[in-house]
């Protein structure tokens, strides 16, 4: 047995926590200890629900959007996070993958510092990072890339962000890494081919990633529209353009897949004051 | 007590994982996971080795640089994984970080793959993303930027790499976050200000990102000499250049401190078979 530090949940405080891809395996310790300590959570529709099973005490609200229908508007939700806080309560904001990594965690914390409210961020796991690794497919790779690049698939009304330099991009980003980006994937495509990406760039999309349902499509970019074919790769969904693509052909066949084989019981993590 | 299911980490197989940036908490389950059923652990330097008592049973071989020696050549530490592995040994190649963001984990599977050697990659969380959030910088805000880019600060004879389309990079991406680049500052704030980055571009630097001994420092381009000024920032170090860089003044006073201020016991993640 080992004993290891970690910070109280105190009353009336936030903990905006990233759930990571999907893997309950792939949560942090502090991940598990806020879900275990929470009085209230707040979750999205990118968490895992078996996530919530570490939280039999808390009561759960689901503030995401579903079938694109939006079922809490952002005020919304952290107006109930203030009052919560407020009340004295111990509020869990869960969200998909990393808070930080656009998932609008920035304009929460600045909404809660507004308002007065401490919080605390507990970054996740990121499925444009652990994603891929999952799929075969490293963000980076001497040989390949010394940049990589994230960028949004949508912005706020759905449509790929006007601002992006596709030229800048093309030029300088040899690894990108769209999210969210299935439904602008032709305009992607077309964009960076208009600014020199060569046609027989490899593409990958991946599904699901890191669950049991984790699927992963290949292709070039002169054949992407391929990748859309029926039936549709579900959402949500991470698109990776870069010859690292390839390295998952040289590697899948050895690389343990996400079929989980053992169980384990997180009955140990809790706080122990001195 | 919530059961969840994990892998089972298999005789002869190797486990590549990300230990995180530091902070014990930012460990993931199946992280923990490895380092109680490991029979032995090759870590490196960037692994903070309070997170080495998880691992009480396991023979631990350091196999990082020290103060720029490198201890153990690649093609060795290569060699190690595939001995222990072929002997029938769970071995687990601890990297700070993630093993997929600079983290050459890519060569590493490659060179398993070739021998014949099943590995399981196990994302971590990357200092980019979660030692920025524990400086109160997130990596993507609406208001900021749709692309963030991540950047290595030297290739591997130590210097700036010499395939950075600076132009590119300067207009496609609103912030830039590079890693192990203290060195090549000077150069970077170069190249960047000759691509048309504004003189006013906050710039920030984070050492020993979420552990206690983290320290910020926050500039702006044309002051950047200022940050290293002595006693020099202390390595590793992250570098973030642009505007989200100002979100940190605006919230960091609500942040909880990274303070550990209770403990956690950790003897719940243990595999059980059906």
């Amino acid at each position: 047995m080992s004993v290891i530090n970690l910070p109280e949940f105190e009353r009336g405080t936030v903990w905006l926590t990233g759930a990571g891809p999907g893997d309950p395996g792939l949560l942090t310790l502090l991940s598990v200890k806020g879900l275990q300590d929470a009085d209230i959570i707040l979750y999205d529709a990118l968490v895992n629900e078996s996530i919530l099973e570490l939280a039999p005490h808390a009561e759960k609200t689901f503030v995401g959007k579903r079938a694109g229908v939006r079922s809490a508007k952002q005020p919304e939700i952290t107006a109930l996070m203030i009052k919560y806080a407020k009340e004295g309560k111990r509020v869990l904001r869960l969200k998909g993958g990393d808070p930080f990594v656009f998932g609008r965690g920035g304009e929460e914390v600045m909404e809660l510092a507004t308002a007065g409210i401490h919080f605390r961020v507990i970054p996740g796991i990121t499925s444009g990072i652990g994603g891929l690794a999952y799929a075969s497919i490293p963000a980076t790779h001497r040989d390949i890339n010394c940049v990589v690049s994230f960028i949004t698939g949508h912005d706020s009304a759905g449509e790929l962000p006007p601002d992006i330099a596709w030229d800048g991009l093309a030029k300088s980003s040899q690894v990108m890494i769209f999210y969210m980006a299935l439904r602008t994937l032709h305009e992607i495509v077309e964009n960076l081919t208009k600014h020199g990406l060569p046609a027989n760039t490899p593409i990958a999309v991946i599904s699901n990633a890191t669950t049991e349902n984790q699927e992963v499509r290949e292709t070039t970019l002169e054949n992407a529209a391929e990748i859309l074919n029926p039936p549709k790769p579900k959402s949500p969904a991470i698109i990776i353009i870069g010859e690292s693509v390839k390295i998952r052909g040289l590697i899948k066949e050895f690389q343990q897949t996400i079929s989980h084989n053992s169980t384990a019981l997180i009955n140990g993590i809790k706080a122990v004051d001195f």
